[in-house]
């Protein structure tokens, strides 16, 4: 227990048994430990009617309730009984990732933050909830990303061909798995940008009208800038060694705030940067250590023209195909793969591929929260 | 799923069956909801390398390790094998509570926040945590607080005494239990201010060596401004029925900066505050309902003489004891309820009394983390 009075940390031992009026309780030890004075400070800045805190405190649970309608809205479209679900999955939104250590009031700490409130959808739906995949992860060791290759591995691997599942969402990220590959044999890391930087550029250009650049006409507009593009490849990121993690922390509001020049020649450069650092990365760290026979792609990136072109055209040795080829609809695909993650945990399985993400072992992800 | 690129909210209802290179998945519906452009808004100001929000993830994980820690150096001091634990509580700590519904981004939303990342405990002892008992019981349209009631219920109802537990601790709270009661007719809100604005006023007359006033000496050397007292006893909070809760945000940093005078007066005043409306609270809300034989304090204030005995004097009627004499270590309380809610959860059983918190109805509370 922590109180509101920030005092510290109460630990009781308690040995309970029975239950109602037959509840027995006795306390076989009991300690305080007062917060480390740069603790409490830390935590009084952050809880004393910081606005901050309570418009994050506020989203965690408005999501809650915008994820509870959005499961209500799809049964209703394809007229699934809403009593016919079994268990929900939910990633929430991420508004802060640190998947390495870095220093924090003297120690070093490695962190994530998903909001969006599972007992709200547990309430709303009748259905237990696993949410919150990452930390546990990252309590094993590893970088809480990425999780979607336990699924890719579960989904694609093939006893007689190389493959390598790309999802280019906001960040991009690939699995490649040998043929005939064991779990440990998976590589998988974020590339870097997906389309992230394209859509805040769009929306940009637009005034906010696009969220993204429809079929790469932004881009068609402007030119390559091709000394900015070698410089963002020359990053210290692209040489790291895999597993890694990229974030909005390195391609958000800051990145964008440092690009100067034509808005349709930054859309440009940003279109041809995504592809150009996924090949880059698949040539210096999966091609040298096993054979690629196929490339399925899924996420928003697919139905980007430019970026597939470029893609197409800096791989020419790897047929490249959209997922919804092997029957997983490239759009979907995440959300699928939460529940697939889900669903292990459900069971008591771990779903974490600790080669992908780092951990010292596998580990059961997310919490459950009871209907 | 909700993606880094913040784009909404994509829904995938699956079918899964078997497991491992048996697993099957075929998907029955996927749907994307794009965010509401406020909430797109809030999310991108909330997670865009904000260091605010960096400061509150890397506290939730620091406080893991703390809060792991703790527990390591308990057993070892008590000398229980660490092997022996069976299952954690977690309280975490608050940063944040809003028990009741306020505007936002055009909705209503009441919503809380606590920290303390459950899987670095569940990693660490290797013992499963439950955690995050507050939300499960606002998702269901209670306040999330108070929660200790259910445990109060259980430890200290009486077959032929009516009895209050009263608790100080940064905020006051009590739990009124008439004789013979069902858990229905408990009657159980916070009071007001704890021990939170004498903490404080303590501090800041101390330049930071005193975390409470140490046996009311700071008080002692102070008189009451009455009118101020009184003023203090006038708002509206104090003549609003229960169910009703209270928190940092009212007297915290905002309401300390609002006060004048030498500071031993203002510590003296406050002193008077927590009892004073602790005892306008049970006279207005408890006693017109129920027979009350004895009071049981616990808390930190219980260790404070001055507010121990303004409330003997304002509660003549009333014998006043420390919940000690019960067999509960007045400091422990808290901490030994939160063992008793996860045991409550991991047997699956309810453990919110509607009558305390104002739900529509019990819940099974807090998130399951494996170890």
């Amino acid at each position: 227990m922590s109180g509101t009075s920030l005092d510290g940390i109460d630990v009781a031992v308690v040995d309970i048994a029975g239950k109602g009026s037959g509840l027995r309780v006795s306390t076989a030890a009991f300690v305080s430990f007062p917060y480390p004075k740069k603790v409490r400070d830390a935590l009084l800045g952050a809880s004393n009617a910081n606005t901050h805190t309570a418009t994050i405190s506020r989203l965690h649970f408005l999501l809650g309730e915008l994820y509870a309608e959005a499961v209500e809205k799809t049964c209703r479209q394809a007229r699934i009984r809403q009593n016919s679900l079994e268990l929900i999955g939910c990633h929430g939104q991420t508004i802060f990732h640190e998947g390495q250590e870095a220093p924090f009031l003297g120690r070093h700490v490695a962190s994530t933050l998903q909001i969006g409130e599972a007992s709200i959808l547990a309430e709303r739906l009748g259905v237990p909830v696993v949410s919150d995949f990452r930390p546990r992860d990252m309590a094993a060791g590893g970088r809480g990303a990425p999780l979607v290759p336990f699924v890719d591995y579960a989904l694609y691997r093939h006893p007689r061909r190389g493959r390598i599942a790309l999802n280019i969402g906001g960040i991009a990220n690939i699995t490649a798995i040998p043929a005939g590959g064991r779990p440990e044999d998976v590589i998988a890391f974020d590339t870097g940008p997906g389309n992230m930087i394209v859509d805040a550029l769009a929306a940009e250009a637009t005034s906010g009208r696009w969220r993204y650049d429809r079929d790469a006409r932004l881009a068609a507009k402007g030119e390559v800038d091709l000394a900015l593009l070698r410089r963002w490849l020359s990053s210290p990121f692209f040489s790291q060694r895999p597993p890694k993690t990229a974030g909005r922390e390195q391609y958000g509001r800051e990145f964008l705030e440092g690009l100067t020049g034509r808005i349709e020649d930054r859309i440009a450069t940003a279109t041809a940067f995504t592809p150009a650092s996924i090949a880059l990365s698949i040539q210096r760290f999966v091609l040298p250590r096993m054979r690629i026979a196929e490339l399925y792609v899924s996420g928003g990136g697919a139905h980007n023209p430019g970026m597939m072109a470029y893609l197409a055209a800096l791989l020419p040795e790897i047929p490249i195909h959209v997922s919804n080829e092997l029957g997983i609809d490239s759009d979907a695909k995440e959300a699928i793969a939460f529940a697939i993650l889900a669903y292990e945990t459900w069971h008591g399985r771990p779903s974490n591929l600790p080669s992908a993400t780092g951990a010292r072992h596998p580990a059961v992800l997310g919490k459950l929260t009871r209907p």
